[in-house]
């Protein structure tokens, strides 16, 4: 049988759009992957009368309510009380929770006085699961009663993020037998509506696994989908339709199952003990901040220039003077030169250099926004790519840089840049 | 008499958490502004029957329903119909939004065919008010009928805050005859335990307007709210404590209703004629991203080296070899030797210049993650500071980029940096 689910947030500033539920999200994710039905998320205030009517109605549609926030010291934080009550069960003193509470205090937060108000949070339904809060003070908890299974979690997104991964999936996981298992394929250089395009007999076809694509920052995410008793039933099933994906789509895949396409370069360029340096103007440090986001990067990522004003090109970065004079600032020509000094002045394997216009308005040469130019430099090769015209700022920035990142990529793994 | 609303949010791919509910944070945004009470959020996916039973309930609660999704054109569209079942009304086709969605294909599609089911989106409710659709092709729309106001907005977040601002906020607006009024303030170098500490009692002893702090990416924002008939009312409301926070909060408040630090500094340096270079090391380029997100920044910032590679600091920045032999590469000196070159090298007014590590592991010399010095150069005179260390290697980079920032701001201000 499949179970559904229905989650319910609990907090005044979502409802006054101060903070998005995006606990909601991570919670949807766990037990999609979980394979089991959300029909239904409500969010409701920190009101005694309307959470309580949110409850009822909840357990009238599903069979396990998850409820998020509400849990801390202070008098507007009613899930406990509510949820115990709706389902008829005394709430009891913990004193394992208490003395987690007191030390946390102690050890984590440096000695920083306790108000009494904290151990109310140790009060926990009777004959529950207790979870414990690995980054915070408010432990959740599970309990089954009239047949429903009733799951709380705080409502700072670390903390519920936290506890759920730890306790609530391992919990909810032992409900069901069968479970869904995800292959994620990362698309850089293909748009949504082509990857579809190509897809659509094979999507159509398919219904367990199911494939369906996602767009997101100018790549493509395909999410393979299947639901098995067993990881290994799963892989079973979905390596065939891997096989077929990869044969339609080819080398526009810079992954599966991989976390960024700033990662996947890292990744190679560790593996084969190469360094990499950049000259940005109007990406204006994006590719390098990309980069240095990820720890450990100054293994393989030297450093950047940002030649964000004209003259630093030459002055700074030491690009030939009449490059810039016979040429657009936003020139294949500068961007190729820009790449080659950047390898030069680091000392490093390859160079990248992006120049352009990232908009909204033409620069003083009257060229467009969304005119760019990345340009990728070997040492013994220089190539140069001017992709897509894009109008919006941020996204011409992010499409230049993931550009010259997805270069390299195709580069390191023997692929046309 | 206040009213009260009801937001239903209509897509299964919510319930799967493939997105986060982003509709539901800004409508509520836009109500609360308006004064109309949010009791609950709904989120139900594209079926029939739900979706029909979140409508029934939510009009036995709410004065107003809002819902968004399920506008398009495909068999899995049914907001429109459900609605309109509910509440009686017929689907009438508007002529005028088939015409508009034609040219929409043919304008700003560049002529892309248009399937027929796109003028499925031209029937809309009979007697309703029609929301023109200002960046896709399906109209929203507003009924009135057994006293529910009943409003349609689309799924995708760009529309639907379109909309939102040209439609649905001045049709809200006309129901109720007092709205809120807000002045955000903007703190940095002041933590939020500290801000709520002082201003505890000023915020216990207002009702209207209220005040209330919201941490966010190391700043912290104090929104003040009044409730009033006018925005000159709401205004005579607010000045007072907008002076109390000032007097109590001094200069770490760095602007109100601004933007971010990146655009308070840009501003400053603008008014002021003068120009900005950067030297990063643990940032890796961050800082000068955040400057180069905003449309205009070249005339400002001139650019930046990434010197993430020890060497680099001599071989590209130009810092004297004997700063770096005599001190660790995170330091005060190195810092400052850094703001001073990227200053010279530019040919800038003012450089910033950031040095540490990022975490989450020491560096080679063992240094601990969270040491960060953050140096600024006028020319005249060097300032440096040490930040608060931070665990987290997303936030040290962070909070390092915008105490730089904050430096500059208090230096152009005429605050000790």
């Amino acid at each position: 049988m499949a179970y559904t689910a229905e989650i319910i947030g609990v907090g005044t500033e979502i409802l006054l759009g101060n903070i998005c539920n995006t606990d909601a999200q991570d919670v949807s994710q766990a037990l999609s992957q979980l394979g089991i039905n959300v029909y239904f998320h409500t969010v409701v205030g920190d009101n005694l009368q309307r959470l309580r009517q949110a409850v009822d109605i909840a357990r009238s549609r599903a069979d396990i309510i998850i409820t998020t926030g509400g849990l801390g010291p202070t008098y507007d934080d009613l899930t406990k009380q509510t949820l115990a009550e709706a389902f008829g069960k005394r709430l009891v003193f913990h004193e394992e929770e208490a003395e987690r509470i007191r030390s946390y205090f102690k050890e984590r937060l440096n000695n920083m006085e306790m108000t009494e108000n904290n151990l109310q949070q140790a009060w926990l339904p009777e004959g529950c699961v207790v979870f414990v809060n690995t980054c915070g003070t408010a432990p959740g908890c599970a309990f089954e009663a009239d047949g429903k299974h009733v799951i709380m979690l705080p409502g700072p997104p670390r903390e519920c993020r936290a506890m759920l991964q730890h306790s609530a999936i391992p919990y909810l996981a032992a409900l069901s037998d069968s479970q869904l298992y995800t292959h994620n394929i990362h698309v850089f250089g293909m748009g949504e509506s082509s990857v579809e395009a190509r897809l659509r007999d094979l999507m159509r076809e398919m219904t367990n696994p199911t494939l369906a694509p996602y767009a997101k920052e100018g790549e493509v995410l395909l999410r393979l989908t299947a639901k098995a008793r067993s990881k290994e039933e799963a892989e079973a099933m979905m390596a065939p339709a891997l096989e077929k994906v990869r044969a339609v789509l080819g080398d526009v895949i810079y992954g599966v199952d991989t976390d960024t396409l700033e990662n996947t370069v890292f990744q190679l360029l560790k593996e084969q003990g190469k360094t990499l340096a950049a000259a940005e103007s109007c990406t204006g440090g994006l590719l390098s901040k990309r980069l240095t986001d990820l720890p450990g990067s100054s293994a393989v990522f030297l450093g950047g220039v940002v030649s964000y004003a004209t003259r630093s090109k030459v002055s700074v970065l030491g690009v030939d003077e009449a490059v810039l004079k016979n040429n657009p600032v936003a020139s294949r020509p500068v961007a190729e030169a820009m790449a080659r000094r950047a390898r030069e002045l680091f000392g490093a394997d390859f160079g990248i250099g992006i120049t352009g216009v990232a908009g909204p308005d033409p620069d003083e040469n009257g060229t467009e926004p969304g005119t760019v130019y990345i340009a990728l430099d070997t040492g013994d090769q220089t190539f140069c790519r001017e992709p897509l015209h894009f109008t919006d700022r941020a996204r011409v920035r992010s499409f230049a840089a993931s550009t010259g990142l997805d270069m390299l990529r195709r580069y390191l793994t023997g692929r046309p840049v």
